[in-house]
């Protein structure tokens, strides 16, 4: 039953309900989403899904954030969704390796502009969409995604459902039926890594959870036992798993909550490094370092061991190119990643003064720094909690910074503080005054 | 190398490759698909998803079938492909209990109303994407299937996104990839049999499958070994798998040729039943019968044991009910499963009259039957092969017969002949002039 009761503890959650710091926490996450999903908006990735969607379809319903476009609700949902995913950029929620935005957000932005919901509304639906799917991705973290599923898409799917079926006002039954309908379309594979599918996954979640709440909402007939039937999500999705983590300290503990954000534009392993090596540019002038020694975790050096990159995308597999840039760019994120700035004689002769030595001490969230200077001297850093961390969040300026950088290239500096300033009145501003600054 | 392998193998078979037996069987296919398919397009699941895309779009590009109205692409596929499975009538491979055509043909018909392929090119796609997804089913089956997963759309998407990518005109790297793009959507839990939500898979399999060709098409990029990764769909999907079944007797023997069609719109262990009751029809008027004796296997009284069925739906679980119809009517399609024929005071009179009796000893697939009359006389019939098997196929009469009945409630008689001549002629004409017979 545990389907049923999870729709329950939903639906009679109110929007009163939710704690203050957790509406902070959605707007934080909901800023930190828009930012990701207008930066990489230009992407080839999204011309593609416009090129098929322009061919498909012609109504107008949803913008695509950043471009000036619209499209029917469905595409929408898919393009920004898959947008938010393309850097690699977007939350996480560290317990589960989820991104919870993802599927979530663009279901919220989308119905928030075809009809007229109150902001609190969304948010109400923003936050239970999230917190749905993070619970049932507790409940299967870890052995579903080791098993071979890209967990965003497969329980994001659920969120989508939920946060739309919210908006759509379905009672408890129309809302275990949507998470039915919902969850017999999860999917994702993590064998797709490294391509266009990856960011498709969360997108795809997004329209699927939607479609699946526009159909139950006009009739259409599901299981209301999706998660717990002998051939539902839970057996089938997931070699092991634990169904009472779906309704643990709910409404005590958000999920939500633990979402983190990040202030780099590569895997969560480097940021530790990067932080070091920012510290460390306060101390010496380039000409002056002699080499920077790293001390690292060796799991991090087999997954950023790339000494030689030749791309932007493999520089964020290298954590001699990431040093180096963090040293004398201090920062890491689309821009120094660019092709460009990989091949730069610069670039390429500061990397060579990086020098990572792996050991088995140094905790894999963890760094010990030291720069020697050609005069001898040395100067050393430990980082304990990387920025963006848990426990060392990314402060709200941080998060502005992140945000302006994104949307630069789409958008007048105007816009981006009217669109900062929207996210953080919320609740008390209307939806349509927020799309418009994109129209 | 299997993804690979299996595209090399389906982009080198031209259509003069194809045996004229299997051409042949491909028209069968296709007629009792586009029968099953009108003869449900008027079903409350059709109207409910026809309500959604009204709602999202506004192109017309491809007819549902039956209805005079277009959706778009993707619309269409969804919508034809899922009223194809709504009476549970359509096709079935029955080494894998798959429904091939349900995520292809929908593909064929839309890309060849929108584009001008040849009838000739929409036939080898139909038959080589059936031979995609089936050959995939048979690397899984049973162990897919006892999984939970719904197999018709679970390896359906592979079938409709090769179907699509033939027609597209795609290299083998472009196939490769659509199969990736497709197979990470791979989706379906057999949790949702008895509601809609089970005839929506083979159509949102064959949307899905589209829209992997339709984006790769275009430059989208995807894994190009997605059965065989370590993280791809065999490991994921299937606990076990046998990768030497997809190429076994690659274009030597052809799956689509063991696609059975059934003659009766209920589950096909009860076939056999049917096809006595009908033989025994011709030796007694109802009013003369005491008693029929049907000796069934436990596992026919176990699917299909309910006494006093109150809807159409309960009526295709009785055998009480099914085999009163089989005498008084000579017939088990869907009218005689309609709520108002199962509470008939007739049928109820009747029904009385069978008497199934389990007995380990017959087969699942035979019945041992006895008509005892009230002046003591009997006459025995047993069914070895019912009508519809591999072994007694339905002949061209009875496919027509049933075609014409399940479209006579949308088309005129006229139409309706006109589109089984173009379904025998296929190759021979335009597509065009078969679907102007919808328009």
């Amino acid at each position: 039953m545990i389907t049923k009761e999870l729709v329950q503890h939903i639906y009679k959650t109110t929007y009163e309900d939710i704690p203050e710091s957790v509406i902070w926490h959605a707007k934080k996450s909901l800023l930190n989403w828009l930012g990701v999903t207008v930066g990489a908006i230009h992407h080839e990735t999204i011309d593609i899904l416009l090129d098929v969607t322009n061919e498909l379809s012609t109504s107008e319903q949803a913008t695509i954030l950043g471009r000036n476009v619209k499209t029917d609700l469905l595409s929408a949902v898919l393009i920004n969704g898959t947008s938010s995913h393309i850097f690699d950029f977007d939350d996480t929620h560290l317990d589960t390796i989820h991104h919870p935005s993802g599927p979530v957000a663009p279901v919220i932005f989308a119905l928030g502009e075809k009809y007229a919901f109150s902001t609190k509304e969304l948010l109400r639906a923003f936050i239970l969409g999230c917190e749905v799917e993070l619970r049932i991705s507790n409940a299967v973290y870890p052995s579903h995604y080791q098993h071979g599923y890209h967990i965003t898409p497969s329980t994001g799917v659920f969120g989508a459902a939920i946060a739309a079926g919210l908006l759509l006002k379905m009672d408890e039954e129309q809302l275990a039926m949507a998470m039915g309908l919902a969850g017999t379309q999860s999917f994702g594979l993590r064998e797709m890594f490294g391509t266009m599918t990856k960011p498709f996954h969360p997108g795809k979640a997004a329209q699927n959870g939607l479609m699946a709440a526009l159909l139950v909402q006009k009739g259409f007939t599901s299981s209301t036992q999706v998660l717990e039937a002998e051939r539902g999500f839970f057996n089938v999705y997931s070699p092991k798993h634990n169904v009472f983590k779906v309704l643990e300290d709910f409404g005590e503990v958000w999920e939500l909550e633990k979402n983190a954000f990040k202030p780099y534009a590569c895997g969560i392993v480097l940021h530790p490094s990067i932080d070091a090596c920012i510290q460390l540019s306060e101390v010496a002038l380039p000409e002056e370092v002699d080499k920077i020694i790293l001390q690292v975790n060796p799991y991090v050096l087999e997954l950023t061991g790339k000494k030689e990159p030749k791309t932007g995308l493999e520089g964020k597999f290298s954590i001699y190119h990431t040093g180096a840039m963090a040293f004398l760019e201090r920062e890491a994120s689309e821009d120094q990643y660019q092709d460009e700035k990989v091949l730069a004689s610069k670039t390429i002769a500061f990397r060579e003064k990086i020098k990572p030595v792996a050991n088995e001490e140094v905790d894999k969230d963890k760094v010990e720094a030291i720069l020697v200077k050609k005069d001898g001297t040395s100067h050393k850093v430990s980082i304990e909690h990387a920025t963006g961390s848990i426990e060392n969040p990314m402060t709200k300026a941080m998060l502005e910074r992140k945000f302006k950088k994104l949307c630069k290239s789409s958008l007048t500096d105007e816009k981006i503080t009217q669109l900062i300033e929207s996210i953080y009145q919320f609740e008390q501003m209307e939806f349509e005054s927020l799309i418009n600054i994109f129209n």
